[in-house]
């Protein structure tokens, strides 16, 4: 192992490298002079997160902090650790970013580790470990979700990865082209990567537009397995592309991004909805997830795979069992094109139609900055320590949108927007 | 670069490897079961630190999170920063472990960066820094040096490193002398390290006990370039090997030691010194310091090499240019007959006698549990952000210890103890 030796930081090529760091901080991030930054990373994109650093730096950074973390070590707990061990998290690290970010942080997100990290570990201790670090969490998740600050969040070829979207490949290969996914979905392979996003963001933002002009009460969600209206919060607005953060600096919170999302209204959602894709979380894959809601709530849940922490999900706290966010991206998106299942909520929620257990976003209201958390929640905003995004569209997939009146306007037909 | 892949965690062997984790979580930190082990390492030390992290979760510990470093992000500050980017430090994650501390952390510190990192960089940006990063650091460096809980060094035998310790040989041969010269230090050739270690730590005990019925006023230190009256804390107390923290846990601070330490009296320090070995400080060497105290404080300061840092060091705040500490180590010392100099003040403070610039250390008085922070200043006690070892030993120093009636008693003769 030699980390010192960053001549060939594979997968990525030298200059691809260089793109994605120069677009987190450039542009995703929007790293501003003065501005401390904080990284969350898996050590193994040492090589991302030095390159970032630099543009940073660059860009006039006071501070760029980075905090790396370790899988194998993540792991060896459940290998390892007895009893008190799962119901323990680092909250005095957590209050430290919550900190960072109320003093003005932007904060950048590397993710990329082994979507099926935890697939042989006692699904009981998974489930307290998501539990404690849920709630542990919850300083940053709100800052986060309530954009309170500039932020991204970017992806990283692990090798651990790359083998769960190409078994079949080796390891090398099975890097190179997830390597390439990232590339082609971060729109690097453009001639001129940062006009293609800014273009990419106007896009979003017109549909977004159009979406706010109609202001519905509700859409309405079928498709196989799925008959679901999901009332949309009083006063709602529509994001996609850039956003404006609470600090005033804009940043594009994903790259990849090919969403539009608003809140529903955590009390006006009924029917029932079934999974399109698997669902990765804290290296746990829950597939085929089914749920009915009443009244806002999910009253049934089962998945195929993965189950007990679904369950574990949903008994976060009251609010994991609402919704949070409602997101349209159509089937004929790039990521979705590729036809690959990344196994990834980064990358396969910009694939398809999404909806979000937990917290909703405190900025996705007409009047967000007059708003109080009790105006939030009479308009129909959710709360909790959890938000967690799992995809329910596919190329079967219509959507109504539905005015006060009951009038239909048709938003979706077979996945794609049906304007 | 393959992180993942830890077949093979040279620079060690991986029986090595696993002797000194073990050693760290059974002796030198002493992990509790149901405590939480904090770890600072360099992210070279990964392979070390998984293992520490496995024997730690075999011991009980409740959660182990690393604070992985990089030295090549740290340096990119000095390459691409800006201005403002020289006066910031990441108070809010000090803040965070000062906290998990509070609450009752362990904590490992992993060193073994290039102790000349910052060789090339504008001095002036580099002292900026070092203050800044000392005055954020003082929640945790208040609760190391009062051994509030249970805490340890120890050492990696990184490549940068190794490349100046030799200079003249093959990267490959310089990692593995290095890693051999920290296998000797920390005792792992012998056939049951920790019971060597205890063993250790007994002698180290008997030192203590003899310097502690014997009470001296002060330590008169005399060498080439030495002429310096060590005036000793009121009710001070030698320490040395063990050291019960305040939360009773017994640790073994530093893997190696070879140290007797105690308070100097921070208003009683007179005369001349001259370092005898040089002082590597957040990657700058200083060489060659002379000083001349007066009633306790650096009244004159030099060095040949890095004196910005020095004078930096000595600006931090008022307690900078007193003493915290004076360390008695025979010159016949495993470490100091390698005849190598590490640029590393783990291993170099515990191959000579040294003194500390800066925080003076609480649980060095007889009865350290029962003093106010005014008691300990009354007794000679200093207070600083800082608190930075150097090294005043060699094979020409003698000490004599000197009662309150003026009778001098031979404590070292020609750098070895008179006994």
């Amino acid at each position: 192992m030699q980390l010192n030796d960053t001549t060939n930081p594979a997968p990525f090529d030298a200059r691809q490298l260089d793109q994605l760091a120069e677009l987190c901080v450039k542009l995703a991030v929007n790293v501003q002079e003065g501005q401390e930054l904080v990284m969350n990373a898996p050590v193994e994109a040492l090589p991302l997160v030095r390159r970032i650093a630099v543009h940073a730096y660059r860009a006039g950074a006071s501070l760029v902090t980075p905090l790396l973390a370790d899988p194998e070590i993540a792991l060896s707990r459940f290998q390892h650790g007895r009893g008190a061990a799962f119901d323990r998290a680092p909250g005095w690290l957590y209050d430290g970013m919550g900190q960072a970010l109320d003093d003005g942080a932007a904060l950048a997100a590397i993710i990329g580790t082994d979507p099926m990290l935890m697939a042989d570990q006692d699904p009981g201790h998974v489930g307290r470990v998501s539990k404690a670090s849920a709630v542990a969490n919850k300083p940053v998740q709100e800052r986060i979700s309530g954009f309170d600050t500039n932020w991204s969040i970017l992806a990283w070829p692990g090798l651990a990865w790359a083998r769960r979207v190409f078994p079949d490949l080796p390891d090398d290969e099975a890097a190179a082209c997830l390597a390439n996914e990232i590339v082609a979905a971060a729109r690097l392979d453009s001639a001129d990567p940062i006009a293609t996003w800014q273009a990419h963001a106007d896009a979003l933002r017109r549909r977004c537009d159009w979406l706010n002009t109609r202001r519905f009460d509700a859409l309405h969600f079928r498709g196989p397995g799925t008959d679901l209206r999901v009332g949309l919060a009083d006063g709602h607005l529509w994001m996609g592309g850039a956003t404006a953060a609470g600090n005033g600096v804009p940043c594009i919170p994903n790259i990849p991004t090919e969403e539009v999302f608003t809140n529903p209204h955590a009390a006006r959602v009924d029917g029932h909805v079934r999974a399109t894709k698997p669902l990765s979380h804290m290296g746990t894959l829950i597939d085929d997830i089914q749920v009915r809601f009443e009244a806002g709530r999910i009253v049934e849940a089962r998945a195929s795979r993965g189950e007990a922490m679904l369950q574990s999900l949903l008994d976060s706290d009251e609010g994991a069992r609402r919704l949070g966010e409602v997101a349209l991206v159509p089937h004929s998106s790039p990521i979705s094109k590729s036809g690959l299942l990344f196994y990834n909520t980064l990358f396969d929620e910009n694939a398809a139609c999404h909806i979000a257990l937990g917290q909703s976003l405190s900025r996705c209201f007409r009047d967000a900055a007059s708003l109080s958390r009790d105006d939030i929640t009479e308009r129909g905003g959710n709360s909790s320590a959890i938000h967690i995004d799992w995809m329910i569209g596919s190329d079967k997939l219509d959507i109504d949108g539905i005015d006060s009146d009951g009038r239909r306007t048709p938003v979706f037909r077979d996945g794609e927007w049906a304007d």
